[in-house]
């Protein structure tokens, strides 16, 4: 089969984003124009045998619904996961998918080539080719989500080091005496600055100070979300005001510290945290500008994210489109 | 001129090493061979036109005493520097060179291809092509000295960033709410572990405990230095340890993050620092082990670099030899 079977003017492939949660798919073409696109529950307990009857009943519904010739099938899915055997390793979202050849799943179904990577490089690509990345040849893209992931783009392409596992930007340790990380690292950026550990740390605050805003936005301390500190910072609370300046001093550090390894033009900020809007982007960009080389500051701009939801389905359509990677070819 | 004018079977070039308070050269070949090397007094102080005229006798004189064909001169010098113009920005070592055109005074007295990069990158070529980088494609070299610089090769290139400053690891911020550093950053790396700094803080640390080996170990408290903690190291000294083992926390702090960030075959650290030997690497392995994520801490090496004093003059043959840039041609 040939590295590059896309031989039409305009080229469109079938994009497929696997989640925890829910299963999308798409038609997308090389322009970024997103065709049509669907999505069912994924049911991942019911073992990745059904998940995969699931993604191909949608993708062939796709497939029949729309008369475009696609010739190719990108599929972006949480790590880990080994991209050059096109293998799902153990992705903590999807329990049980233990070395799940996934690709060879639907190569046989579909009879078309498949290239599959993780989310947070697929991410990168979405925004790098059709959103906020565009016009760059180097982007850092950071999501802000249950966990903090990222994609790396240098000189233009995706790097992903040597075993394939490059750009864990949440794992950078911004206090190099703090509390262990999930990951086994220590003080990580994750472990303080996830939509999830926002959130953490917003209940023993608000434990500690039952009489805040932040403590009495939720019906109890247990229900507090990255949400309710986004409401008591709206309404003023100072509770909630430390938590939030702290974290944007951690995220900065994070960012500063992006800045002074890679000199890139532009860092993309995507994830549920995103939208805390210019109380995220005004407060970090103003942080980071104080605190790295203004030789390097000068030259690099801080941007939202474009995809918000559908980033996933993007980000398959990306991977299918400009990545090399082929495998059972 | 040709891209690539080295013909001959083994090739020569003529590297000149530039430092703040000496100037080397050397003829090496392809193969990594010293085939002769001089150095002298730069004298910085007296302007980079007398500067240079030293080069250029320290030059003549190799180019006259050994026969081989030399077809390109590679110059390693402190930044900020712009390899692509050629000149010499304003470094901190080289006081009152402000945007001189280094390579076009070189190339019009020696009338060869010359090629012109940082000291970092310059070190990072030399042990990646020469040195305890060999046969990796993906290496961070590491200078602990006083200042923390280093080099980045990903994929078996020299990653540059969008304007030629990526690989300022020293500035990792990994103290996020710590002092001010240099740069202007906060917390970051090279303000307590490199070698400057680890005197500093040993200063600090004397002066409280006047009764420890470490105050004890050198004259006055202004003359303790990096060496004197290391003395006083192995002296068993409980002040200089606690200080090492703070400084051996922040150090695998950063090169936790450089593994999380990169997922790199061998991280390779040179510099003053490293003359601590076992007790540097030693405990940051363990340390960093620890800090780790276990997927991409098994597949890296953590080794001391192979060049000592003379990485520069290696450093600037491997930019003559390997690094693609030419100016002026």
């Amino acid at each position: 089969m040939p590295t590059s079977p896309l031989e039409a003017t305009t080229r469109h492939v079938l994009a497929i984003d696997i989640g925890g949660t829910k299963l999308a798919a798409g038609i997308v073409s090389d322009t970024g124009a997103l065709i049509d696109t669907d999505r069912t529950p994924t049911h991942a307990d019911e073992g990745p045998e059904k998940v995969v009857e699931r993604i191909l009943d949608l993708s062939r519904s796709l497939l029949r619904r729309n008369v475009v010739p696609v010739a190719r099938v990108g599929v972006g899915c949480g790590g880990p996961l080994d991209t050059t055997l096109g293998v799902i390793q153990n992705p903590p979202n999807l329990p049980g998918w233990i070395d799940f050849p996934l690709v060879r799943h639907l190569h046989d179904a579909l009879k078309l080539p498949v290239v599959l990577d993780n989310d947070a490089n697929a991410a990168a690509l979405a925004e790098y080719h059709f959103g906020a990345g565009r016009g760059t040849r180097h982007m850092v893209y950071l999501t802000l989500s249950t966990g903090i992931g990222s994609g790396l783009i240098l000189n233009g392409e995706l790097y992903r080091g040597k075993h394939g596992n490059a750009g864990e930007l949440g794992h950078l340790q911004v206090k190099y005496d703090g509390e262990t990380c999930n990951c086994g690292g220590r003080g990580c950026l994750e472990h303080y600055a996830s939509g999830t550990n926002i959130a953490r740390r917003a209940r023993e605050l608000a434990a500690r100070h039952p009489e805040s805003l932040l403590a009495r936005s939720a019906a109890s301390l247990h229900d507090i979300t990255a949400q309710s500190v986004l409401m008591a910072l709206q309404a003023g609370d100072a509770v909630a005001w430390d938590l939030w300046n702290d974290t944007l001093d951690l995220l900065a550090a994070g960012v500063a510290s992006i800045v002074h390894t890679f000199d890139p033009e532009r860092i993309v900020i995507g994830g549920g945290v995103s939208n805390f809007g210019p109380l995220l982007f005004d407060g970090l960009r103003e942080r980071v500008q104080q605190r790295s080389m203004p030789a390097l500051m000068g030259g690099v701009e801080i941007r939202p994210a474009e995809f918000a939801d559908n980033v996933g389905v993007f980000g398959a359509a990306a991977i299918a489109l400009h990545e090399p990677q082929e495998v059972l070819a």
